[in-house]
Parts: C-alpha cells; sequence; structure tokens
C-alpha cells in the first residue's frame, strides 16, 4: 500500500494536461496549484489513514484476488459487512478532511464493473471479467487512485446520444482495431480526476441499439495522449490564491475538484476494455454504479455535516448563545437530519446481497433513498448552521483587513464575541461554516450521485407497487385474483 | 407455540374488568366486543403468522433458554440479526394486517427488562434476573402475550411523582410484605392489554431517591384483583357496530384499542417482582424499553404506509387519474418517506450491539432517530395520501345509503370511477384511507413509544457534540487542547 | 334581515328529501337531526351575528342593487375594501364556530356568476345578467342562504363529460322547452345544502364545444320535485347520538356537513337558468368561482386555526407544561402558520379589481397561492396541535365512562392534569383537538375549493413565466430580442 | 430629485476611508472600485427609475412636508397605499437587478425615527421631531442616499451592553458637550453605507435604565471625522476582478455590498440627534425599523425570486429538459414559494395604520411572518432552482476557458445544450443561478432584518395568545370568567 507521501509523489510522474482559468498548467505543478492542492491533501488521507493502526479495520482489508492487505478503496465488497465498513470509513474520513475526498467514485466504478464484466461473459461468451480483474489487480498492487468517469455532457437532454446535433457529446468509439479502440467525447464533473492515476470510462444511461457505440467501459491513464482536463469553477476558488483564515477549510478546500475531461480520439487497449457494444449491459452498469455512489452520501456527507453541526455549537458558544433553548433545539434538528442521512447508508449495506460475480451488491432501493434523502436534508442541516452561523457569515471582513497594521485592531476588536474565545478563532469557524454550506457544496450534495430525479424514477421500478396495492385491496375487503393470499 | 385459535380461546379463560363507554362487558365477551374483536384478530395474527412456513424464519426462533422453537414475541435478542429480523417481521405484519398488533410491546418490555435486571443483580447482589427468566420461561412455554405497560398518568407534568398533589398519579407501592407488594395508580395509553395474558409493569422514567416507591417493575396477570381497564375511544369506533364497509378495515380495526389500565391495591407476589425502590436503574430501564420500542416503527409503521401506498394508488387507478404525473410523483415522494422510516430501524438493529446480559440492544442514537421521524413522515405520508384520495373520503355516503333501496342505486351510479371498477370497491378503498390516514392512527405515530421531545431530548444525550465541535475547530485552524488528533 | 331564529324556522318550511344513513328523514326534522343540527347552528351564526352591533361593519353592508342594508353573504362585491372585510368576517366567525358555517359557497357562486353573466350578456346579447339580478334581489330580500353546486362526480377521470360510460356523471341538461329546462345528473361534496333554501348550480370546469349540454348554470329551491340529498359520513359522527364531550364541539360538530345530492330530471324555469350551452364561458365561471372560494380559505381556516392553537395552549397548561420552551416554540410556528394562511388571504383581497360588471374580483394568482398554503399548512398546524395535546387524545375514555357511578372517580382522578384545573375541562379540550385535527377537517382542508393540484395549475397559467425568463436573460447579459428593455 | 449620473457624482465629493482587502481605497475611486462598482449601480436604479415615466407612480410621490415631486425613498409613508407602493417598488427593482439596492434600509429608518421622535416629544416634551422633520426636508431636497446603521457588533450575546469586557461592542455615547455628542463603537453588516451620502444610527435592541448611553439615535456624514468602513467579503468577489461570466450578476453584483462601520469618537452636532438616553424608545424604535424593514422582504426577495425562477426555467429549456413533468411541478412550486412571501409583504402593507405622527406602520404580525417565510421558503426556492439548474452550476469551466484559444473550442462543444442555443448564453445562466442561489445571498435571506429568531419572539407579544384560549375554551364547553361572550 502506499503512504500519502508516495501517492503524491506517484501524481508528480505524470504528463496531465490540466487548464484552470484558461492556463495550461505544469504537469509536474498541477498538483502544488493552490486550487488543487486541497484536493490532494483530502485525497492522500486516503492513504494516510490506511497506514494508522487506529483506523486499520476500517481502511485497509484482504484482497479477495491475492490474500494481501489492501486499501479499502480497491476492494472488491465480499460481504454485507464490508458494505457496512465503506459507510463507516467514508464518515470518518469525512470528519476530519470536512470535505471530498474524491476515491469513492473509482471505487464504486471497479466494483460495479466486476460484477457486471462477470453477467456478461456468463451471458454472452465474453471474456471482460477476467481483464476486469488484470486491471484490478494492477489497480491494488499498486494502489492506485482511479477516477470513476460516467457523466457525458449530454448535450439536448430530451435527444438520444445518436440524436444529438453533434455526435460527441456522449463519449463513443470511433474507431475499433486490432489493438484496441479509439473514443472521442467527454466526461463532465469529473470529481478527483486530475489528481488519479487512471480514469475508469463507463456509459452514462442505458444504452439501445442504435447508440451501440456508446456503450463503452474501458480504462486509460489520465494522462493517455488527447486527453485534456478543464479545471471547473468552484465557490470562493480565488480565496486560494491568498491567505489561510478566509478559505475556510485552507487544508482541504472544499468538494472535489471537478473537471470537465475531453477525450480527443483516445485510444484504448483491448486490454482495458470492458464494454464494447453490449448495450443491454449498459444500463445494468449504470444502475449497479448508480447504486453503489448513492449508498456513500449518508455516510461522506454525514461526516460533513458532523463538522457543520459543530462548526455550528462553536459559533453558538464563540458568541454567547450556546446555551440557548432555540439553538440546542436547533442543534439537535442537524443531529437528527444527520443521523437520518447515516441511517439510509447503514441500511442500503447491511441489507446487502451477493451478486452472481460474489461482489455484494447494496439494496438498491434504500440506496436510493439514501441519496435522495441528501438532496433535501443537507440543504435543511446547512440552512440550520447558517441560521445558529449568525449575518457575519456574510458580511465578514477579510484576513487581511485582520493582518492590516491600521485596522487590524478593530476587526480584533468588534469581531470579538465571548470575551474568552480569541477573535481569530471566531473568524475561523465563521469562515468554515461559510465554506461548508454555501455553492458548491450545496449543488454537489444535490447533483453527485444522480440528480433527484434520477432516485425517483428507480423508485417506480424499485418498489413493487402492485404489490402494494393488493395489500391494500385485501384490507378494504376487496376480492379479485390478485388479492394477497394470507 | 399457540396458534392463533387457542390464542384467542385463552383469553377467554380469563376474569378481566373492562369497561367500555361506560358498561362493564361479560368477562368472557370482552374479545367479541366489536370495539376489541379487530385489535384481537390483529394480535391473533402473530399467532397465525408463526404457524406459517413462508414466515417461519421471521416469526420464530430458538429459544436461549430452553433451545425449542418459539414464537419470537417472546425472545431474547441473541444477535443483530434478530434485531433485524424483528424489524423485517413487523413490516411483514403490517402489510397483512394495515394496523396494530399490539405484541410488540411486551416483547420489548420483556427486552429491556432482561438486560437491567441483569446489571441490577451483578451491581447490587440482588436476584431479579433469575425471577425474571423464570417469568420468561412461564411466557416462552405458554407463548403469551404480555401487555408492556410503562405510561403512567403523570398529572402535573411540571412535577416529579412524590410532589403531585395526588400521589397516585404515579403507579407506586404501597405495601410490602413478606409474600410480595401491594401497588397502586394506573397505566394510561395500554395497548394490546385488554387482550393479552400478563402485563409487565415498569416505571415511566427515571426516579429519583426520593420517589423510590416508584421505582418498581414487576408483571402480573392482566385480571389480577384490584385491576380495572377503562377502554379508550377511537376514531369512528361506533362504526363497529354497524356494518363492514364503513369501517374502512373491517378486520382488523385501527390502532392499539387502549386502555386506562387502574391498579387498585393491586398484590404482586415477590417472584414477579423485578425491581423495587432501585431508583439508578429506573431511568435504564425506560431509556432500554424506549429504545428496542422506537427501533420498531420503522418495521411497523413501514408496512402500515405500504397499505396506504397502494390504497392511494388504487383509488387513483379505480378513479382514472393513475396514470397522471403528479400523482406519479406523490406515489413515488410516498414510497421515498415509507423506505426512510424503514431505512433508520434496520440502521438501528443492524448496528446493534450485546448488553453484559448477552441480550442484544439497538442503537440508541439510531432508534430514536428512526420514530422521530415517524412522527413527521406519517404525517407527510397521509396527507399525499388524502391528496390522492380525493374529496370524496370525507363526504361519502354511508355503506346504509348503498344498501338502500330507494337509493342504492345512485350511490352505485354517482360514485362510480372508471368503468370497469364497482363502485362498492371504490368505496371500499375511499373507506380504507378514511381509516389509515386519520385521527387515532395519525396521533399514535405521533405519541406511540414516546411524544417527540423525548427523541429529541436523547439526541443531546447521545450525539457527542463535543467531538463534533473538535473535528471543526481542527479543519478550521484553531488549535486548542482539545483539538482532534489526525 | 333574517334573525338566526327566522332562519332556522324557514328551514322547517322545505319539502326536502334528506337521507341520513340509508334513511330518509322526516322533511321537517331534518335540521334536528343529531347530524345536521350542528352545521344549521354553525350557519345560523351568519344570521346571528349580522344582528350584533359589534360585528355590523363586517357582517352587514349596503345593496348596491337596492341601498338597503343587507347581510354581506348577499352582497355583490363593490370594492377592495368588501373583499377584504368578507376575509376578517370569514376569520371572525370561524373563531366563535370552530369550524364551517357553509355560507360562503353560495356568496362566491353568486358574485362569480354575476360578473359572468354580465361578460356573456355584453358578448353575446344574452339576457342572463338581468335574470341573475333579480335572483339576487330576491336573495337580498329575503336573505337566503344559497348552496353553491359545483362539483361533479365525474367518473373516469380522464374522460370528459361526453365521453363517461354514463352520461349523467355530469350535470347537464336533458330537456329544454318553452318554460325552461331539465337537468339530470348530481353534485358531490354539497356542503351547507341540506340547510340551505337554494342551490346555485354551475358547471365543475370549462366545456368544449362538444360538451354544450354540460355547460349549465341556474338556481333552483333545495326542495325541487326530483332532488334528493343523501348525507355524508364524517369523522365520528356517531357520536352525536350520544353525550356532549365526545364530540369535541357539540354546539357547531365539524366542518360542513357534506351531501351528494342527486338530480332526476329536475326543471328549472328559464327565469333561473343563467348560462345554458355557452360552453367558452363555463371555464371563466370555474375560474371566477373558484379564486373567489380559495380567497376564503386563510379567512375561515385562520380562524379555525386560532382555535386549534389555543386548545393546544389551553392543553399544555392544563397539564402542566405550558411553559416549556419546546412547547412555546411549537405554539409559536402555528401560529406563523395561521398568519401565513391569513396573509394570503388579506393580499388577493387588497389586490382585488374591479370587473367589467361592477363586482369586484380577487387577484387570482394569490388567491390560489393562498388556498395551495392551506393544503399543506393546516396539516402542519393539526401536526404540531397533536404533538402538544398529547397522546390522551387518541386514547381517552368516553364520556360515559367519566359519568359512570363505578368507574368515573378513576378518569377523573387519573386524568387530571395540573391540580386547580377540572378534569373534565382537561378531557373537553382533549376532545376539541381531536374533533378539530382529525379526518374529515384535514382532508376539507386538502380538497375544499379544489384540490392542490387544481392551484398549481393555475401558476402555469397565471405567473407570467415568460417575463420572468426575460429578467434572467437581462440580467445574465444575454442579448435577445425579447429581452427586458429597462 | 437627482439623477443616477448626479447620484453618482455626488458620492465623488465625499472624503471617506474605505478598506477592502486590508487596503485603503482612495476615497474618489472606491465607487469605482471592482467590489463595489455594481452595488453602486444597484443603488442608482433607485435613481433611474423614479425619473421613468412608467415607473413614475411606484418610484416617486409628493413630500407631505413640501408639496413637491419626491423620490419615494425618501418619503414618509402617509397612507397603506403608500405601504404597498412600497411592496411593489421593492419587486418591480429586483426583477431589473436581481439583487439588493440598498436604500431600503434609511427609508425604513427614516419613517422609524420620525414616528418614534413624536412619540417622544409627545410625552417628554423633547424637541427631536422637530430636528428630525429638518433632517428629513434636507434629505429629501437634496434626494440622498441614507444608510440605515442599527446592527451593533455585539460581543458576548449572553450579556447586556454594560456588562460587556469592552464597553464599546454597542454604539455608545463617551462625551456630550454643548456642541453636540461624541460617539464611540461600530455597527455592523452595513448595507449600501459604502455609497450612501449619510447613516442613520438607531439603538440596536430595547436598553435598560443603566445602558442610558447606548440609548442614542443620530446622523452624520458617512466619511465624518473618525469613520472607518472595512468592507465585508462575499461570495466569489474575486470574481469581480476578472471577466464577465463568471460574475454571474456583472452589472449589479450580489447583496448589498456590507461593511463593518467603526465609529471612533465621531462628533455629532445637537441639530442631528434624534435620541439620547431616553431608554424606554430605544425597543420602540427598534421594533418600529424592524417591522418596516422586515416589510420590504418578499417585496424585494419577491423580485429576485422572479429573476431565480426565470433563471431555473431558462436553464431547463437551455438543456431540452424544459418541458419535463417534474421540472415544471418545481417551477410551479417556486413560484407558489414566490408569491407566498409576495403575499405577506402586501398583507401587512394593506393592513397598515397610521401612528400618532400621521405616518402609516406596517401590521407588525405580519410583517414579522413575512419576513419569517423569506428565512425558509428562499432555501427551498434556491433550492429548486438549483435541483433545475444541473450539477453544471457547480462544475462549470471559467469564462477565461472559454476565450482560451487552444481549449475554448471544447468548451463551446461540451458545454452546448440545445442546439440553437448558443453555448455562452447557457453559461451565463449557468452562472447567473450560482450567483443568486448561494453563499451571500441565502445567509442574507436568512438574518438581514433580523434572524428568524427575532421574529418567533415577536409572535409572543403581537398574536394574543389568551383570547386563542379563550376562543378553545369555549366552543369546548369549558365554563369561566374568560370566556368569549358570543
Amino acid at each position: 500500500m502506499k503512504t500519502a507521501r508516495e501517492y503524491i509523489d506517484s501524481l508528480r510522474d505524470r504528463d496531465i494536461k490540466v487548464y484552470i482559468k484558461g492556463e495550461l498548467i505544469d504537469s509536474d505543478k498541477v498538483i502544488d496549484h493552490p486550487f488543487i492542492k486541497g484536493h490532494v491533501n483530502a485525497a492522500s488521507m486516503t492513504y494516510a489513514l490506511a497506514g494508522s493502526e487506529k483506523y486499520e479495520d476500517l481502511m485497509t482489508t484482504t484482497s479477495h484476488l491475492t490474500g494481501k492487505k489492501i486499501n479499502r478503496f480497491t476492494h472488491i465488497h465480499q460481504s454485507a459487512s464490508d458494505l457496512v465498513k465503506k459507510v463507516k470509513m467514508l464518515r470518518m474520513i469525512s470528519q476530519k478532511t470536512g470535505t471530498c475526498y474524491q476515491r469513492c467514485v473509482g471505487f464504486d466504478a471497479m466494483n460495479a464493473t466486476y460484477s457486471v464484466t462477470y453477467d456478461m461473459d456468463k451471458a454472452l461468451g465474453t471474456e471482460y471479467h477476467e481483464r476486469f480483474k488484470r486491471f484490478l489487480l494492477y489497480v491494488q498492487e499498486n494502489d492506485l487512485m482511479i477516477a470513476g468517469a460516467m457523466t457525458d455532457p449530454k448535450g439536448d437532454r430530451s435527444l438520444r446520444p445518436s440524436q444529438q446535433a453533434d455526435p460527441d457529446l456522449f463519449v463513443h468509439v470511433v474507431e475499433k482495431n486490432e489493438d484496441g479502440i479509439v473514443i472521442r467525447g467527454a466526461k463532465a464533473h469529473m470529481t478527483g480526476m486530475v489528481n488519479s492515476h487512471e480514469m475508469l470510462i463507463m456509459p452514462t444511461m442505458g444504452m439501445r441499439e442504435d447508440d451501440a457505440d456508446y456503450a463503452v467501459c474501458c480504462a486509460l491513464p489520465v494522462d493517455a495522449p488527447g486527453v485534456i482536463h478543464i479545471f471547473g469553477r468552484q465557490t470562493n476558488d480565488d480565496r486560494k490564491m491568498e491567505g489561510e483564515i478566509d478559505q475556510g477549510n485552507a487544508k482541504f478546500g472544499i468538494v472535489g475538484g471537478e473537471c470537465l475531461t475531453v477525450l480527443n480520439d483516445v485510444f484504448v487497449p483491448w486490454e482495458r476494455v470492458f464494454m464494447c457494444g453490449e448495450t443491454p449491459y449498459s444500463g445494468l452498469l449504470v444502475e449497479r454504479f448508480a447504486c453503489y455512489h448513492r449508498q456513500n452520501y449518508g455516510g461522506c456527507k454525514g461526516g460533513v455535516s458532523d463538522v457543520v453541526v459543530g462548526a455550528a455549537a462553536l459559533m453558538a458558544d464563540y458568541s454567547g448563545y450556546g446555551k440557548a433553548g432555540h439553538v440546542k433545539e436547533k442543534i439537535n434538528e442537524m443531529i437528527h437530519l444527520t443521523e437520518t442521512l447515516y441511517a439510509c447508508s447503514l441500511a442500503c449495506s447491511c441489507e446487502g446481497k451477493p451478486t452472481e460475480s460474489g461482489a455484494y451488491f447494496v439494496d438498491p432501493l434504500l440506496a436510493n433513498v439514501g441519496k435522495h434523502n441528501v438532496t433535501q436534508l443537507i440543504y435543511d442541516i446547512d440552512r440550520l448552521a447558517q441560521d445558529i452561523g449568525g449575518g457575519i457569515i456574510a458580511t465578514m471582513p477579510s484576513e487581511s483587513d485582520l493582518r492590516n497594521p491600521e485596522i487590524g485592531k478593530y476587526v480584533d476588536k468588534y469581531l470579538k464575541g465571548v470575551a474568552d474565545v480569541p477573535t481569530e478563532d471566531r473568524m475561523r469557524i465563521g469562515r468554515l461554516i461559510e465554506n461548508m454550506t454555501g455553492g458548491t457544496a450545496l449543488v454537489e450534495s444535490m447533483h453527485g450521485a444522480g440528480s433527484p430525479q434520477a432516485q425517483k424514477v428507480m423508485y417506480s421500478k424499485l418498489s413493487n407497487l402492485e404489490k402494494k396495492k393488493e395489500f391494500a385491496a385485501h384490507l378494504a375487503g376487496i376480492h379479485s385474483d390478485k388479492s394477497e393470499e394470507e
């Protein structure tokens, strides 16, 4: 397993093309760029904590391929307990980073691809699963960070891939030859991509027969020829170019450091191709990935919310209203919502069942329920944090003002809360609340792992409404053929 | 194990005093009274389904005392899996009854008493636990239904028991002698009491030193001398005296058939006394019971909500708007809320841990979170059902109108929905929705297993807010002694 | 103007056919039937208060037809101030009755018909408006109570009137002759119908060309030959046959006493026909009526909620937790929600504008917003009331138990709250909360004046979304032809 | 009246001390600073639109002092209609700016001071009111922009002003002499201060006898000697230093441009002192100001939300899902919430009543209800906008990327939505949504015009709970002396 140091060093070896605010960044300085550094720090925690004895049980496990100890982020779940530990691991890391550490996306992509390639091979006689296992072995042995790459730009959402005016708005195969395939398109919202080693590309939705070129799953290095990453803007990203306090969470930044990854006729050898045209399996892969990924949100956002709760409570303490009844009521409500999210992630995990491949899969209905709650309850939690935080989180002078020799004394004097807490501490907590409850952080809770409607669509599919109708008809004394026998 | 028939017959042997609407009911006809019959039917399902092969795994298990197969409702949880199966069992029975089958209260009371008596004996050298095991053995061998009896009337809620103007507003010991104790007071909201065999009395809250007489836990037959049950009114209870349709759920009725149980100087032999003055353990017993009981609500109310969802969907189908977008959206929202409740119950169960006695205990924070969600989300679910159900559920003519030779034809003609569904079926579903979403049913979701504030109070106690503050301080760069080490 | 006494006496003169629970009630005893008496009492308050000096300004006004003082419920609004006074009048009467007094439906029907007939005459050269004014004069002179009759049974909601398997599922004209028309069908959910003098029939929705027979508006006595009323069931209606306390609101009952009114080939003379086949005006009439009626809900439900707030606060006082922080917080939330409803009704009223007829019309968007809030916030208010009310509102023994010589003393002893409040008072408040927050009362808030989706549909129509898009495009710097000029 | 040009020019004449990010800005370039320019543009709209014939009725009125035409923002409300027009004016300007134009704070401060000084003079024989009228005349004649200055830093919120460790945490009088007073302290969250002419200082809460030095109300130029303004940070403020698109609303910016205004022993002549030690009137002034200011929020935030609704709808159109059922449902919900806010502002205005001074005052309960709704519903509106907006609003590449010759084509290609809408337009709308729904904008809705608890506290005071209890007791048949007579 890699240490955090080794992880960071290994990223320097890449020849990666990353643009930030219109500028191409030197490949070996990408991870030092102020916009990116925090995300690297967050991701590196997935390595650092794996080396800690205290968290060994959560952070590491035994490879079912090799029997060796591996970082859990490269593991294929072998039990419901593995699924539960994943959730607890995520909550724990979030409590320490207060933000996204990005590595779950590839983790989930690998688990999804593992079982779907198994099913494909079994049904179609392909050899994708063995290929994928070799890739997985490579990932485990080298303790790699993989970017899961699913979301296409999608253009006109009312049209399917092949109906778009521009056929490249979904990633597709433009050439197949003896050695491999050539793909074109882009993947949007790519979390952790710029500080990963490889990306695992998956189709963005279930494809129909005539969209066969779009049913493609494959792995490639993030610095493969033809790949360009355009880093997205985040709320208050420019503050990272300055001092520390105004950043809120100066060490780990905010959310996942997403980019738009452009794939300009990129070659992928067959050894790394795990689906190529098998349209009936594209939807299954999406669903498997989506459920694994939705499983996470009560864990990682649960941990993030723990920090938000703590920050709100500290702000109340620092300002002298920590003991007010309505504040305690709000803190309790935040705790209630946080634990509700966590409960959903635990529930879909402990109800996990083995797929035919042996890999364990979460309960899909409950995984969707959990993510859907995140799209609403995080907004409630953050609203309550802003309520407790006070207007100061929207109007606070800058760190430069505090440091200014002329007026620093006024900032220090007038932003003081209770007498025995340094003003700077109160400012720091205010900035942390600002950082964690606004803009990018909220939107990520909404759309990460699928927009709200994506979960709602799954309810119709997974909840067996007809059976519920039978229960009702039976109790109402309606006697029909379909009625539930006792 | 008893069959449903045997359960019902065994109830006839009691010499029980039950008053309904001011009248004393003949002891052997209590369970035939229209107000009570449905509740007996519901409770009898806990016996009937235990005899079904299909549900054997959920409904039965092996006694840790005797190694014999027993009804799960008499079991002491021996694993987290037992806790999970309890939740699934509850949801399943609710789907078949659409209402409360009451037997979980005593089930939870026994599990709570089991572990607390163990702790008491260990700390105090008492012998309550062995006594309790003998009582438990008796319950298991005879497959008895036990009423859990916790809630005292409480009088002036701003005063503690011994401060009340009337000392009897909490059950207390008024005499101790060689053979046993004499208790006086009452227990309110007694679910399933009138169709149980025994009651297990517990204190209603943590008692202080000077309320020692109120720290009493003991078991006695529901027909012991000095016991009087006054049956409570339920929404639309009078409809049970008439035809079938207007009742909504004619077979199983509505909620738990609660009563006020008066204890007029009732004698309890020492062999059935499990706490008597050990005030420090009264609060622990309340907490254990409360958490076990709160665990249930995502199971039983989840199953009840399944029926409500099905009923709303059928009403939409029967009325011709089953395919409307906004109706499907609402059905999905109901499903979302139902599964959220269920997820909480699963989560607190799979996170169950053994107590020192060996009995497994739920995760207390998550159990409280689950119940607290019930106090809100059931209202949302029922509101949506009433939305979909239409105004007809508030203004529907009676079954007598439908049966009337003069006007029955008009009721049949004008309450018709889609052409191929009999009007009577549409009326039946309307009445089922009315029955399940109004009055008593809602209030029970609010206050059963503890009022909302009771859960909120537990959050402060169980959620480790100080630790959350440390997470935040650490990320904000605030360096203090308390700061979270990495 | 009639006194309350005169109103009640005048109802005895009718030869009305009312069925209750399958029985035809003697025409002259209809208003004495326990199921109906409370509704008559509530409606009579609209007469009684009009005679009170204290409420003269709200309850009475000057007829624009005759210049005479009339009961406001027979008035055509002549100013925005009239619209505002209507809302205040409704809130005031609700505070005194805690329930529906029914008379607003006909009031709104008359105002809607007044302006639409004016528009029709102007456009089509008909003479409906003059006819209607004569009817109105008759109503004002005799201070009549009019039942507004809009909602048809509607059968299969996915089909239009003429597409139904049974053409009678919407009221339609089956014959026209020299003297008048003959109509057939039924009207559902008829509030106050059985204690009104006349009904004013309106179409239930906008009709298309081929549904011309269904575009009918006319007035007829509630006891016209061929008319049969089948009284609907309400929550706990049977309790009205017994004592007082269990009814909750023994004097005024609960909600509006709705019935299904069957029209078996009923003759209406031309003098009372105000629309007959003019399909383009049917939708306009529905919309006008709906908006006037939706205007009311923040007034009448505001007043009802005032009572619910007061009842919850009293229950808290009587039980000893009136000063608890979380209870005060909940009371404040209930007040907040109540005033939000009221604000919407005031707003749509003060923004009222004159129609061409001179009658003032509410702001239609805001009227819909108000009613839509009622469909949600009343559920929140009632949930909070049940929270504060406690489990006792679902399990309370009956009044008969309290009166019973054997056990009355136990009910009195154990249902006691704080020492100086009689137990009976506490029971009365508990029953009032039960009465006002469950079943029929909730459903009426949902569906009265139109189901939630009916309001949502209006938003698309009334909110000028295109204009909002222009605002946004302009600020975003998007320059198109449609862009908002400054 | 000033034109927009004249307003801006007049600001250049000031000798004002403003610090931004630790730097003192040249006094004559303050309004050109990129952080401030947008706020000036927004405020200047209050001048520009007053010169437009189209908005004359809303934007201008007649001075009750001089009979001359004045800008409404300098007016003392002379009728309920004035109050209603204020709300409509605010909504209209917000639709054009999408942000805060700041001038209402001083407007409300002047109206509050007007009536309270009248009351003081009448009761105490002081001459504050005449002084204030002279100040008002000066404001009206010169069409000045006044910053309302109420909120003190407050330090430890559990302590009153004179109990603080630092007595300056609330503004107070440190010297009185023949010519005037000297004040010290600071005012926080000062909206529009840096582009105003004068500030009107008010106490931040009701003061007790021993806090008499803190009961001070007075006016002074924003560039008076001893005054220093430290400009607060806003979400994404640094983007104002760059191109246009990433700013979202490049012309008008975001929210109000708040600063911390430090008052270092500032002299104020008696002619501008309107309260000095009259503690009983400090609370009244706060309450009057708070209610006037809370009145606004359904107007200004209503208009802002109109833009947000439009932006979300455009994003849906541009991305091809504008016609999806669930999107339309969400748009309708946003409209519903927006109009609910507006309704509250209208309601408290049309219910306005004259104070003894002749100035009209809003209904205080309804004004609080309106603001309290803003603290919740804006979060819901913005959540829905982010839902519709899609993940792109959190991960969009920068304008520089779009302009970059190497990769601009990829940004243009892959951020495309429907084929006929330029990618840049879609980016612009995405940025507008980001700008309007995150960070500062949300917090301002929460805390502007008082934090949520401030409104809740008023409910207890204003809602006459005792009367509601009487209504309930009366209907429940509880006969006591207090019972409501009919």
